[in-house]
């Protein structure tokens, strides 16, 4: 990895140290993404096991909901019209013939003046039309006493009501939930085509580098990102395959980013991303694709890039090394994709709310800012950040907040959306 | 699964139908969870595994980070009072002795009127303190002109300035995100105590039922509860063990009870919980152990009860079998014992939003009402529902809206807060 290159413009005449002729906007690079970055095909799973996946093809009933006609309580399946009149003063009285329970064929058909006792769930015995509730009733030996009326189809839960056969139950696009599979199992859909998950190759590159969770030895550190990145993508629906920590080889890069664009749905390529003499990811992306962006009026993400790469047009993303620009490159630019890939919706999965400033916020006028903040009862506290290299400024944060390139930052008081972290907060209801 | 019993007292004659006699009010049932489930132990884990876990005991960094002083800017590492007085009119001259690159030690001393080129992220050399930027200078042969004063310690990241040896990185409770694994890596903390995830035996019962997924079969149906508790468990943080289908054969319901209050953190039992006589489980939990509660003013769920197993007291909730109730059960007692056993927030993780009601809203004084709802055009539309057992409601519908036991119900227009089933909207950001 080499130069972060916040500061834009300015071109030394050191060939070897380059900044950026010109960055491009964060809503143009934004839309490099959403113009060429689709939905990957369907696989048919298991539907029990197909919680948070995304529906690729609606779902159609073949089976009513309820399969037959039930109890919706407990009582006494009846001829509703014989129980028309009836009041606790003037009880009608039926014959008990039989018991329904929920999973057992009742063979007793109810006939005239004649009663079934049936619990919720159970098939409505032939012959009667309706339940009365067993609060409704008295019994006596054989003897069923009814005291309120009850008309045909009272307490009756009918065939197909819940779901009726031909429906289209769940459509395309769907982020399955829980209750979504228990409807999944009444209508008998065993297996779902759901959007394939997509396969994310990470490649982390920088001589510096050792592998995660390694004390740091002379002057190399351990790898933050691919851990940090792995668990991005898995909670965006990507399957991540980390590559590396790899030295900063150019013809050892290479080979691993041809390797992923001939396999992988998408390539996210960690450090070496700026336009320093070590920053070979631009140069092979443009060789084994297309560079359509390198360099980002993004603040602390400058010398991200996206492309494309081979034939299939696999995205590519080049991250900077630094952690922070890093997550910055991948809520900006890499989570997109792996969502869009994975038919899921390509904003957020951070909840928002909107706060007043409790200080100013400074930004820089041209370029979109990434800053981290914290709550404070209620009111927004920017983090002071000397650079862009602090990693626990993202963990200390409560979330960021997002300046618009055409500001020069917010104001005390100034309500601004804060974009939150956690995924949820940690009031109880109830 | 017997009577769903939502009529509230009203004994009946009949010694084999039997309502609830009284009913405990919903936060009377939460607060005999609260008080009796704690969080269960730790593990050590894999600390790039640990995204969404919730760490059991707080982390101290071992290491600083950087654990170097450091370049953050691509420039020149020089002696910083040497710069004082220059400027683009009057640069002050500086001899290049050298090359810092990232991961590699620079083994070169900066002396008196002497500059090492330096790329952002490697060890500052000895004998500099600040970095130049590369944009305020001008290389020409081995001379570097610096055109603008760079006091001592510009541009450098200081050893320990992102994390100090020594700090609490990361606080116990905390759920962990992403970025925590990059920080968790940079302090070499390669494995970290976790809370155990829940262990939740989860027993269906029910002659009615057949293995999820099985089209209806005479008066059988397939199971639909076992398939979405094992998602709503998995989503909070537990691990779901189904046992069943069972038959409503009491001792082998009993055995299987009794079994998983041996070997699980909790249990749930779906089916069969009312007071009608197929009921098997209230009695059984009774039996063996303690049944806290039987019968909650809830709608849909008025036969759910809470109960604690053998000596370790293992929770138990009993969950209606009529699949709304199971879901709604769960989502006020089941959902907070396997978020407070896995060291969790309480709380529901559903994001909430406040609409305006479309139309009114009806309620019962004296019941807690979990109503599904619509939202159209920003407003709330409840869902026509006939009965609890209209699972499809719980698809169709965007979210519930809980009425408080004291009203009945809400007007047009009243603001209420909506509990959204999904987590993210499909809003897009930037």
């Amino acid at each position: 990895m080499a130069g972060d290159g916040n500061t834009p413009v300015a071109m030394p005449n050191d060939p070897r140290m380059r900044g950026f002729r010109s960055r491009t906007g964060v809503d143009e690079a934004v839309a490099t993404i959403v113009g060429r970055v689709r939905a990957l095909g369907a696989e048919s799973i298991d539907a029990a096991q197909a919680a948070g996946r995304i529906l690729a093809i609606e779902v159609v009933a073949g089976e009513p909901v309820p399969p037959f006609d039930r109890a919706a309580m407990d009582g006494y399946a009846v001829r509703g019209e014989e129980t028309f009149g009836a009041s606790s003063y003037n009880p009608a009285r039926f014959r008990l013939v039989g018991t329904a329970r929920p999973g057992h064929a009742c063979h007793v058909e109810v006939g005239p003046g004649e009663a079934i006792q049936i619990a919720t769930g159970s098939a409505l015995p032939r012959g009667a039309d309706t339940v009365v509730k067993v609060e409704s009733t008295h019994l006596e030996d054989d003897a069923v006493w009814v005291s309120e009326p009850t008309p045909p189809g009272r307490h009756v839960g009918r065939r197909g009501e819940d779901i009726a056969a031909g429906t289209v139950v769940l459509k395309a696009g769907r982020v399955l939930r829980p209750q979504d599979l228990g409807v999944l199992s009444s209508i008998a859909a065993r297996s779902i085509d759901v959007v394939r998950r997509p396969d994310v190759a990470v490649i982390i590159t920088g001589d510096e580098l050792l592998p995660p969770g390694t004390p740091a030895l002379g002057s190399q550190i351990a790898d933050a990102n691919s851990v940090m990145l792995a668990a991005l993508i898995a909670r965006d629906g990507g399957i991540a395959r980390v590559i590396g920590p790899l030295p900063d080889d150019r013809d050892r890069i290479r080979r691993e980013i041809a390797d992923a664009s001939a396999s992988a749905d998408a390539v996210l390529i960690s450090g070496g991303s700026s336009a320093g003499p070590e920053d070979h990811a631009p140069g092979l992306v443009a060789e084994l694709g297309e560079l359509a962006v390198h360099g980002v009026a993004l603040r602390p993400a400058g010398p991200a890039g996206i492309g494309f790469l081979g034939e299939r047009g696999v995205p590519v993303v080049l991250l900077p090394g630094n952690p922070v620009s890093c997550l910055c490159a991948y809520d900006f630019f890499g989570g997109p994709i792996v969502r869009l890939l994975g038919g899921r919706p390509r904003g957020w999965p951070y909840r928002s709310s909107s706060f007043p400033m409790a200080r100013k916020l400074v930004s820089v006028v041209g370029r979109v800012d990434y800053a981290r903040v914290r709550i404070v009862q209620d009111r927004v506290e920017p983090l002071a950040i000397s650079g862009a290299s602090i990693l626990s400024s993202t963990t200390r944060a409560d979330g960021f907040v997002v300046v618009p390139a055409d500001l020069e930052g917010y104001p005390i008081g100034a309500n601004v959306t804060v974009w939150l972290y956690d995924s949820y907060s940690s009031t109880d209801p109830s």
